[in-house]
Parts: structure tokens; C-alpha cells; sequence
């Protein structure tokens, strides 16, 4: 492996800048988290979605409602907020708290905001367990429940 | 260390049966729900707490709401299902899905069902962060929604 393959591997996640030759996990999971918000603010399901683990074994729990598997999150994520009268919204994660368990593995808790263009702000908590994978970090289970 | 001492020291989850004498992190982590479960169905509160990482830092969602610390959530339990008109239930959980994270953190899935005296049954989906320590699994993150 030469010095620049190895600089390569280290540390990128899904096309966010690199902020360190030295990966620092956690980083790389804010970044990770990062990337989601701005695909979402630009209204790309697709690679918001691609910040979740691609396996049929994801989980997406939503208040009481249970969808597995990455193409039914996907899915769902398309009719609740891009069919006939949805709006994404802009969001936003607030208080986001990344913490590691073990090299390979993170959850984070955290708020997340949609600020709707009626000023309306559906909000709610969530929690994110994260695992690394050859090609980088991803969400393998989203537990979310809206704030009433 | 002698081999008793070593055979007291692995494995041992709260009191629950040694299954092994090779310790088997997902028994462990199934013992110490099991052991919750147990405890509940006795109303024993304090020991039900017991699998809970008794810190400040405890998180505790239960659907929009956020308890931190391990004594706020044992007051929150206590004011939910002991106070007056309340009701512990039976305790069942269904569809436990264990999975390790390292060798020192899991995450699990689940169901509750509580069944009440008059026939109710209150139930939900939850996801539990649990770390091991000196002295065995804890659960350090509790994301509960009730499914209405």
C-alpha cells in the first residue's frame, strides 16, 4: 500500500473532507452525520439514505412503527416527505452526543429539527447505532420518536 | 488468581445461573434482561434498575421524553407504575434481538408487552445500548416507544 492509498482509506467517509491524515472516529461519525443533514437540505433522499447501513438487517424504528431493511426506509422516507403534499423541510440535528463502543462501533443520541416553510418545527429525539465498514461508517439501526 | 476465583469472575451477570464456564457475552447480555424481566414481575423496582448503569450519565427515552441520571429514571419508574392508580403488570419481552458490538458493548432490540389486571396490554419497541463493566452489563441508553 503506498503512503497516498493509505491516506485514502484512512479516515474518508463518504466524500466529507478529510479532516485528519490520523482518523479520529469520532470525527468521522459527526461527519458522517453531517453529510445527511446537507443531503437532506438539498433534497436528496438517495444519499441521505446512503448514510444508513444498504443490508435488508437495518432497522428504522419510528415511534411504534418497526421498517426493515434499507429499501423499505428509503421508501417510506419518499412517501412521507417527497408524495403529494409533503415537504422535506430544512433540517437540522441539535445536541448531538457520538459516543464509541469499541473501534468499530458508536451510537449518538441527539434532536433534530424540521423547520417547515408554514414556520411549523417538527421535532422529535433519536437515537443512532453506527458500525464501521470496509467502506466506511454506517447507520445499522435509527430508533426516532417524535416530540408531541 | 485461582481457579475458583476465575470461574466466580466470568461470566457472572447479576446473580444470574452461570451458563458456562466460558463466558458467552450474548447469554450474559440475554441473562440481565432476563433478570429485569424476573425482577419486574416481583414489583422490585430497585433490582428491575439494577441492569441500568447506575450514572449520571444514564439516558432514558421513552417516546419524546428524555430522564438522564439513574436516579431520576428509577423515580420516573416509580412515579409511572407505583404511585397511586398505578399498575406494574406482567412483564414479557418478545422478539429480543441481541447483537454484539466488540467485545466490551451491544446493542438489543425488543418488544414489551405489560398485561394489566384488566386485560390491557400496553406495549412498545425499544432499543437498549449495553456496556460491559468490572462488574458486568449495564444498560447506558434506553430508547422506548410505546406503539399507540
Amino acid at each position: 500500500m503506498t503512503a497516498t492509498q493509505l491516506f485514502l482509506s484512512l479516515g474518508f467517509v463518504l466524500g466529507a473532507t478529510l479532516s485528519s491524515a490520523l482518523p479520529d472516529p469520532e470525527t468521522d461519525v459527526s461527519a458522517l452525520l453531517q453529510y445527511q443533514q446537507d443531503a437532506w437540505n438539498r433534497r436528496d433522499l438517495e444519499r441521505f439514505l446512503a448514510g444508513y447501513w444498504k443490508s435488508d438487517d437495518l432497522t428504522f424504528f419510528s415511534g411504534g412503527s418497526v421498517t426493515r431493511g434499507w429499501q423499505p426506509t428509503l421508501d417510506r422516507y419518499r412517501q412521507h416527505y417527497q408524495s403529494a403534499g409533503a415537504e422535506m423541510g430544512k433540517l437540522e440535528f441539535r445536541n448531538l452526543r457520538i459516543e464509541m463502543l469499541g473501534s468499530d462501533a458508536a451510537f449518538a443520541r441527539g434532536e433534530y429539527y424540521l423547520t417547515l416553510t408554514s414556520g411549523k418545527t417538527p421535532h422529535g429525539i433519536f437515537t443512532l447505532v453506527i458500525r464501521r465498514f470496509p467502506d466506511g461508517w454506517r447507520i445499522v439501526h435509527d430508533h426516532t420518536s417524535p416530540v408531541e
